[in-house]
């Protein structure tokens, strides 16, 4: 199995606090060590970051701390593998093109039985039951949709087909085209939104506090989402089996 | 105009070197300070590092210089843009999955009349010529070939599209599937065959020299492909205008 990390925000914020706590499960604080990787949208384009080493221990992940990019919605996961090789092929989060749009997606869980892909028009590059499934919903949203539909359609129809993969396994997943982050809990995946009035907030994983009060504008709406809570000072929600949230602007709809 | 760097290899070789040079003309030796970007094949996996930064300034730039990461195909870009503003979205290189395979391009050039995309299946996210001709050349590619075809039969569809795209301005561009990289010269591209006996090598941009005999073994054989030659003392060969090459394992076919 494996962890992810979401984060939707109002405005443009970096997520280094967390992920200083994400990363030590990496290898550290968890055992989560067959790669991981994070996707950072930028206004339409996306910078998807991948390394097949523990967080823990990645010069990548040290960049992504030290440079704090800014995004309304990130993807982060955290890989112990369950099925394919350890590879950069088969690294989470996986990314596509449709209706003009990027869309970056990461499972956790193990899906056993999975629809087919024959003719589909996206088709996995590694051997993950997660990329199979990430392909055949967006092949079905391509079916079902020859342009981008509204937000709420994307979310009905997202809701139908998660729960129609979730029948063959376990099927928490992160998902975002930039405007919207959906999050589908089948058995675990927590989620809190921190708005004004913010306070201290200490991380699990290691003696880290951050006083957002001081970092962040009475305006400003962030909403995290993670397989475990990173926090151990606040309320953070435990999604329902069988629930898709789509968040947008820090604020699940 | 931009900037275009490939390599092509037998083995899995890091490009540090060429690197160096290259990035200097990311705003210090050259102009072309309007964002970078390098994409690295490992395996069947694809890595794509970018940033609107100038790459001689970039945090990601250092990354991939402190970080040697082995490829068989490297794509890099710097970009003095001309159509697009300037932001993630319009980052080269770009990147589509056509066939399971991860597909990666970079431009260097103006294409001021382009066919339309009308309901095709690659869709630009961002407002480049380039992203819209690679969009498609790959859409075109989809149509022809339900499946991966072979390489040659890959090389000649890819020439006659070219072809026809370079009709409507500059189209210097570098392409790969992880299997070969494909470049086509309209107005100016370089590369040259690194082979045993191996000797000195010297940037033309920065006093640094590296020896390859210590660096390689006998066996092993790479290609670079560059805008304007790296080195001040190697025999870089000048394409030929509207000439398509196949690099296969450091040689072109």
């Amino acid at each position: 199995m494996c962890q992810l990390l979401g984060m939707n925000c109002n405005t443009p914020t970096d997520i280094i606090f967390s992920f200083e706590g994400f990363r030590r499960r990496g290898g550290l604080t968890d055992e989560h060590s067959d790669g991981w990787g994070i996707a950072f949208f930028e206004g339409e384009g996306c910078r998807l970051f991948l390394d097949y080493l523990p967080s823990i221990s990645s010069p990548v992940a040290d960049l992504v701390r030290a440079y704090p990019i800014k995004s309304k919605n990130v993807i982060a996961h955290i890989r112990k593998a369950t099925q394919g090789q350890i590879n950069l092929a088969n690294t989470h989060p996986f990314g596509r093109e449709l209706w003009g749009q990027y869309w970056i997606f990461a499972h956790n869980g193990n899906l056993t039985q999975l629809p087919t892909l024959n003719n589909a028009r996206f088709q996995p590059v590694g051997s993950t039951d997660s990329e199979q499934a990430f392909c055949w919903l967006l092949d079905q949203l391509a079916q079902q949709f020859t342009q981008a539909p509204s937000l709420p359609e994307l979310r009905n129809a997202l809701h139908t087909l998660s729960t129609q993969l979730a029948q063959g396994g376990t099927f928490n997943f992160l998902l975002s085209n930039g405007q919207a982050l959906f999050a589908h809990c089948s058995t675990k995946l927590h989620y809190l939104v921190r708005q004004a009035p913010f306070c201290q907030a200490h991380l699990s994983d290691t003696d880290l506090a951050v006083d957002f009060a001081k970092e962040t504008t009475p305006n400003d709406r962030v909403a995290m989402i993670a397989t475990e809570p990173l926090t151990d000072n606040e309320n953070w929600i435990a999604m329902q089996q069988g629930e898709l949230l789509m968040f947008i602007d820090g604020a699940p709809q």
